[in-house]
């Protein structure tokens, strides 16, 4: 997995193309940061990944980019929660009902998490996630207060704050995608173990990127979740402690999903357009 | 337009991902090289271009890979002649009669050059192109005295030779990509008057990157062909100048065909499939 390619598209945004390959397969995303779209009834997010056999070359898929982004974003805030979170967790919290928020918040009920509380400035979209799951709105103080926090917001202000922190929480950060932006008070970081996806790509342009270029936090105070999943680290290590989890987004996550899509699809479970060339 | 990004796919090729920006359009290519395919039936090239807005991020088109990049090759070699031949060139000469090969022809075709001499190793695939053209076959050394000469090769050994420069020749060199390959014999070198696509792509990995390696080429000898073409900088100096283009191939010359399909699509001149999403 080569580091990802950011191509600038000033003024509004940004696109990324990362690659990665693995289990015979090469991929290719190509995915844009639009964060005022919105104001014009477009998404933030949107792309498509190039699937290719990485035997022969030979194209073999093109899928959406969002839907696969929004899948492989909530995978990994379940899979933080299970490797990190304490066994008895159950209550989330989600702060941010978007739509990356809400695929970390089905993500966490098909892993067996919940209830929780939605918690969005725009109360309407709280209500929406919260009517789905059967979960309840809340305040930003009451998701923040749950066992396992998601936080997916813009980033341009903290929303988990150090009298938020509770001993023996799991939270997982999502929204802070480059430096200067931060959903975490500094004063909080302490209070935390911390984790994240890949240290590079993290410490550059994530949640830690602050700290780091303040001297607050270093390499060896932070464990790669992959490092935890191969028995290669330790995880939590008491129930007293409090885990953060900084997921800046991997191309290995994204070939993931795709292969099992495409595997779905292989086995007619899915539908796809065939294209001729 | 940021560097090109590899993705190895060992044992037996390599992907590429490229991406560029320019006139409202942002565009990835991922294309592959994978040199064995054709010992399976399959080719060396293929992929696909992305092409989306580059001011909302929006995704316009998925774009056939292995088209666009033998277009954009063809045309590279038929500008690289339209900008540095000699006003009187016509004849021309393609060494290497595969799929960019025969591109290249076809270009120099609809740029007005030709009749001309193919050769290739192949004997059937040089026949097939003069056919195809009306042009004749002939051996290495016969196209190689065009006035316009092509190279398309695997690059594993010169193909022009010091015995071959003519005062006056254009040539064209495309089938050097990677470090340690080289159509031009090194002595041949210093008889041309030297040009490129784009100085730091050429000097890393193309025909340029031998001579440049061992010192017996600079910066200041060799002369970016776009620069010409703004008129930043002076092409043939006179008629009795031998010149000499490596083309590494750029994904700003993929945009252009990418931006002039997508035009000819919304024109109804092109067909394409809707994808519903």
């Amino acid at each position: 997995m080569p580091a990802k390619v950011y191509l600038d598209a000033p003024p509004d945004g940004d696109f990324r193309a990362m690659p990665a390959r693995g289990s015979g397969l090469a991929l290719l995303k190509w995915v844009t940061s639009f964060p005022r779209n919105p104001e014009h009834g477009l998404p933030v997010v949107s792309g498509a990944l190039l699937l290719s056999s990485a035997e022969t070359g030979e194209l073999l898929a093109v899928l959406d980019g969002a839907s696969v982004t929004s899948l492989r974003t909530g995978a990994a805030a379940a899979v933080s929660a299970q490797v990190l979170a304490r066994g008895d967790a159950t209550s989330v919290g989600v702060i941010g009902c978007g739509e990356n928020g809400s695929w970390a918040a089905r993500c966490l009920v098909a892993a067996g998490y919940g209830p929780g509380v939605c918690a969005d400035l725009d109360e309407a979209r709280a209500a929406g996630l919260a009517d789905e799951l059967g979960w309840e709105v809340g305040s930003r103080e009451l998701a923040a207060g749950q066992d396992v926090v998601v936080t997916v917001t813009p980033g341009e202000r903290p929303v988990l704050l150090v009298a938020d922190v509770r001993d023996g929480q799991h939270v997982a950060v999502f929204g802070a995608d480059a430096a200067g932006k931060s959903e975490v008070e500094a004063a909080a970081l302490p209070r935390f173990s911390v984790f994240c996806d890949e240290w590079s790509q993290a410490s550059g342009g994530g949640e830690l990127a602050g700290p780091v270029g303040r001297g607050e936090l270093s390499r060896e105070q932070v464990t790669q979740l992959g490092d935890v999943l191969i028995g290669a680290a330790a995880g939590r290590s008491s129930d007293d402690e409090a885990t953060l989890f900084d997921s800046t987004g991997l191309a290995i996550q994204d070939l993931g999903i795709a292969a099992a899509v495409y595997e779905a699809w292989r086995a007619g479970e899915v539908p796809a357009t065939e294209v001729p060339l």
